[in-house]
């Protein structure tokens, strides 16, 4: 029998990279589930209580059963991941699309019989999924639309920008788009959101918001040839209107004339339900070990069986 | 790399086992795509103009890549799909939930090197594998509804009864159940939905619409324990308002009380939808073959990027 389920008798041993949003959602969700995870380490660039500096994590390397890497996609994920890779198991949720196939060979190129799952959460990843059935069911071109709500990936890619003292991004969907959708009709990917910024400068003048929202304006695979509007903004209104402000949604229709396919994704908390793919991915790599296979894996190239400790034949 | 991306560069040779709705449904989609596909032979037990007799098949064994097996799944699958896997490698869309795992044993029992994919379909099948994900990923109890439609698998059930000329069986969602389960509540799978059959009977009589009556409420798996009624009818009203009606649609719903996901389906033909599904899995089918993966594979066993002949990462 081909059946993949793997009964997990252990609890899986966890590390986590980086403290921001993400990283303390998982965090969060380890401890919610202590039945089945057990949180080893916490490890941090920055000099934070409780944490391993990120310099000893290789001391580290046999006693973690599945590392969470949840920084940047930006700047940090693409030089990070490759060296942690080498010599953990990794999951993490890079979300640039278009950097995606570059970016799995880089691992690849530095793996030592590990096993990387990257570009999971929800987009990537679950609706990377509910594409490729939707796209092989119903044989049309499935499209995904998101928000109106917080996008991670691009709100950490503008604060990363020098000079950037905290920002949010909200993506809109714009209604043209969808009415095109629905009617059939394509639409190109840059035509379908509308990206609204709120920058706070670290210190504020006419040449310094010029040249943060050229920044944004012209960054690759971000917000480049988009819809964009940059309202800069004080610390003090940031504050009290999108701190900590993270609901997020989003859905993917797929239809042939025929038949309709939507998936409609509701989030109170964006990071929540991305730490959360992000750990049914942790036991796809555990259960993944456990069968010898190693190398680098999209949500697509991991059979759904992997992602569950219990019997799965009773959800069929 | 662990990329199973395959590109098809030859057309897959399909054999169809079974002339009813879904058979026809299976032949009209891989005429429709000719590029992918070549039909070699549509095999049937009864004598059908340009059907070879399914008592010839295994002279067909090195000419066909994948066998859509096309029966019902109450008496014929469990008997034919098992014989037929011996030689072909198969997709079928077996039903009955309750009897998979027994299924798949009978199959792999008899399999000789081939790969047979088992309860393709939109559920078993789609939603299946939707309910995997949803509760990998938000952690509640995915719970399914379906209709207002015509379930095949049930319409089929029905049918079979010696004495039953012709049936329909309509799934109802019960308003109590739904609302249950957005409030978080749990229901019990035989709560969930009323059925309702319109049945012709061959040889009118009291005694006679007692005894199917009887039969169709004790049928396990299908309709014992649950809601139903039956409603018999002349052959003229039946063709008149039911013959050929095959429109369905359900939902998947989750939700941990911070999330929420919804998968909706909309089907203005039911055996076209599971045609296209089983369609799918014939080029999973295909590339399993490819990697040398044989035995009995559920929809949970097969990693999504074997759906598809194209570059699956573009879709990520």
């Amino acid at each position: 029998m081909n059946i993949s389920y793997l009964y997990i008798m252990k609890k899986i041993k966890i590390g986590v990279v980086g403290l921001g949003n993400l990283g303390r959602a998982c965090i969060e969700i380890i401890k919610e589930r202590k039945n089945e995870f057990q949180l080893i380490a916490v490890f941090s660039r920055r000099e934070v209580s409780g944490c391993i500096s990120l310099a000893q994590i290789n001391e580290y390397k046999d006693k973690i059963d599945v590392l969470l890497v949840c920084v940047g996609s930006q700047a940090d994920a693409p030089i990070l991941v490759p060296q942690l890779a080498q010599n953990f198991n990794t999951v993490d949720s890079f979300d640039n699309h278009a950097e995606i196939p570059l970016y799995i060979e880089r691992i690849n190129e530095n793996q030592d019989n590990t096993t990387a799952i990257v570009a999971t959460g929800w987009d990537p990843g679950l609706f990377s999924i509910v594409r490729i059935y939707f796209d092989a069911f119903i044989g049309g071109t499935a499209e995904s639309f998101y928000g109106k709500g917080v996008s991670l990936g691009h709100t950490n890619a503008v604060r990363a920008i020098q000079g950037v003292q905290d920002a949010i991004q909200f993506t809109i969907p714009k209604s043209e788009a969808v009415t095109k959708v629905r009617k059939g009709q394509q639409v190109d990917c840059l035509e379908k959101h509308k990206r609204l910024c709120y920058v706070v400068c670290e210190h504020d003048s006419p040449e310094e918001r010029k040249r943060i929202e050229n920044e944004i304006k012209s960054m690759k695979n971000y917000f480049e040839n988009q819809e964009v509007e940059i309202i800069f903004i004080s610390k003090k209104d940031f504050d009290k209107r999108y701190k900590n402000k993270v609901s997020h949604g989003g859905m993917v229709l797929s239809g042939d004339g025929k038949s309709t396919i939507e998936l409609k994704l509701k989030l109170k908390s964006n990071p929540r339900f991305t730490a959360q793919v992000m750990i049914a991915y942790a036991i796809a790599n555990y259960n993944l070990q456990q069968q010898d296979r190693s190398g680098v894996f999209t949500v697509a190239d991991i059979e759904p069986a992997l992602l569950t400790n219990c019997n799965y034949l009773q959800k069929i």
